[in-house]
């Protein structure tokens, strides 16, 4: 057998039941969020033709798509993200109604050095609208990230906006091309991780002379455009003012925004945001070519998670197992059946343990699992039509006739 | 713009809304039973290296394998099944609680012709139960499956169901060796699809000469196993009896079950089975290398969809967008949003109309989104501190001060 056999591949990760009830907890909140603003779900295939990725992100994310030749020799690549590929659903539909309100929650793949929060494979969280123009949409979704991050409890968060267009503008102004602004706002991405000297001394490898020095005092003298007005002034009407900062030199990796951009940072998480989106109205055509006006988020989930977990904030879920019926003895078995779904029937999550071993040991794997009860069906109790149901952690226990289910579920309820 | 730009790859689809809300509506109930079960839930990544993949399953599923180099020269390839990497899983873990007993939901992918119900990506659903020999194991996997099915609303399934080892010394009481054992189980796999002169020729085809014909009566003369004998006395106890069926001619199509194998047919649905699964105590082994017995099932999800459409069972969703409020004028848009934001507290989907357009349009787009009811506020309701609410299906409509939200609920529950 060949050593890898057993290897995960470096850059993944296997998530086990703690993480996954975590995860699916707070995916049900925002998705509830989504829901309730009307917002409706779509899912796209992993795998896309690799035209269809390729030239949409910007030349640093291009490198990271992972690619290659099927079995029919087509150009293929793994979905890089979710925006993309929403583009291309909505390019590709003939009668969909607009605005589309969408949301989309599936895993994308970047062949990137490994890093906190984000792994080779990680989950998007993507909510967009697409076919408004009007400064609404760009309220709405920030409201929606907004109202998101407080149903999950995060306590301490904020979010920072800035405005493409400004930006673009600004950065021209000093008479720079096209090209060399997109290289100009990637680089002016990196603020947070290495610094304005480090952004400098990019800007200076790459080409751009001494003007790197001046063109980031000039672009941090940047005052708020008028649509960010327009959201600030919303925001402050309904008393969210406090939750959102203008940042001038914020930039966004990709190329695709136009307008508004936004990143939403939590307090003690310095890993990077755990969420952002903007305006991109010159990506998304419709079927007859033609660019709609488009605006949308992502959470960063695995960020996500551990944001709330640096604010201590508790994430409830009701999938655990919280009765572990013990097997005493063959005769025995229909018994724990029984009993067992009787208890699911009152929608308990119950285990019967499923080989003929020592209750010690039948205890121990309870212990060890987390399971809080277990149930004992010996011979004495078989003889009285009884059963023995005990607290793991406190010892405390008690003696329940078979057919009184709600004495048991009073007791697992105390 | 390269044409393909615009094309979903061959095999592959987007899920639409009303596509997800079913599908997720369906996933959740058979999660609950999992779960109810005590069944936790993992996830492995859709890459792995393509060592772990190649020589599992069988020479035919091997060329279905999407694999590829990636970046750092890996030869990688994508998920085939859920079996395959948790076992690579557990194989990896140090610390693993036996019996394990998981779920996992996850996305895999076959180069394979499309079909009904198969494409070359879909959702499978399994559940397993690792390091149990006794057939109580068994028993509860195929519990479990009718528990879901039931649970889902199926009214007319099966669930067949045979011995992999006695199927496997039937064959080799005729003489033939391992590998040819392999060969002539795929063949006797296809019997369904091509019928028993179809699968006759293909034995011939593939060098098992005249003995072929011979060879399918004496399969079809077994009877059950001990151990099947057993399953079958359990369900004969909870009068489940009719729910199993013995069928000495199943198969199965991958190499590496070794003892009972089912599958689950529901009535009037013939694109194949709607879940399959069975033992297989040669294929997953601990971290120390030592092979850990297995026994589990997998839904196909897709074909589930299908096969409960066939059988007419509703499936609902509370997904559904309930309300749009309408957006009449410019000066009026916060009322709307705050009468939006009033019923979403109360668990209401409301969208808000996010473009100043036309009454008309925005009444057309609830329709055609099959939103049901509208808010419309408009000069006179503003003037008079009320709102107006329509049912677009009946016309029915009245008039609510806009403080009185229980009156506005109660018409939406009228």
């Amino acid at each position: 057998m060949n050593q890898s056999q057993n290897r995960l591949l470096k850059g993944f990760r296997d998530l086990l039941p703690v993480d996954i009830r975590k995860r699916d907890s707070v995916l049900n909140t925002i998705k509830k969020v989504f829901v309730s603003y009307g917002f409706e779900p779509v899912e796209t295939p992993a795998l896309e033709y690799a035209s269809t990725l390729l030239g949409k992100y910007g030349q640093d994310a291009t490198k990271l798509i992972y690619k290659f030749r099927d079995q029919g020799d087509r150009e293929i690549g793994l979905r890089y993200d979710l925006t993309v590929p929403l583009s291309r659903l909505i390019s590709s539909s003939t009668n969909l109604q607009l605005p589309f309100k969408r949301y989309q929650i599936q895993p994308v793949w970047r062949a990137d050095k490994p890093q906190a929060g984000r792994l080779r494979e990680f989950l998007q969280c993507d909510a967009d609208i697409i076919g408004v123009k009007s400064v609404k949409a760009d309220i709405e979704v920030i409201k929606i990230a907004i109202t998101g991050l407080e149903e999950l409890g995060l306590k301490d968060f904020k979010i920072i906006m800035n405005d493409r267009q400004i930006l673009f503008e600004t950065i021209k102004d000093q008479g720079f091309k096209k090209e060399e602004i997109f290289s100009i706002i990637r680089s002016l991405d990196k603020l947070d991780k290495i610094g304005e000297k480090g952004v400098e001394e990019e800007l200076i490898k790459n080409g751009f002379s001494k003007k790197a020095k001046d063109l980031l005092q000039i672009i941090k003298n940047n005052q708020p455009s008028e649509n960010l007005n327009e959201i600030f002034n919303y925001f402050k009407q309904v008393d969210l003012e406090n939750k959102i900062e203008f940042s001038p030199t914020l930039a966004r990796g990709l190329d695709y925004y136009t307008g508004m951009i936004f990143e939403m940072v939590s307090k003690d998480y310095s890993s990077g945001s755990i969420g952002s989106g903007g305006r991109y109205d010159n990506l998304v055509k419709n079927n007859r070519g033609e660019y709609l006006p488009a605006v949308g988020f992502s959470f960063g989930i695995d960020r996500l998670l551990e944001a709330l977990e640096k604010q201590n904030v508790k994430i409830n879920s009701n999938d655990q197992t919280q009765v572990l019926v013990t097997v005493f003895d063959k005769d025995y078995e229909m018994q724990s059946e029984s009993i067992a779904d009787k208890l699911r029937e009152k929608n308990i999550n119950v285990e019967v343990y499923l080989e003929n071993e020592k209750l010690n040991k039948q205890l121990k794997y309870a212990d060890k699992k987390n399971i809080p009860y277990v149930i004992i069906i010996g011979p004495d109790e078989v003889k009285n039509n009884t059963l023995t149901i005990k607290e793991l952690s406190s010892g405390r226990q008690t003696s329940v006739a078979t057919d009184k289910i709600d004495q048991l579920l009073s007791f697992l309820n105390h």
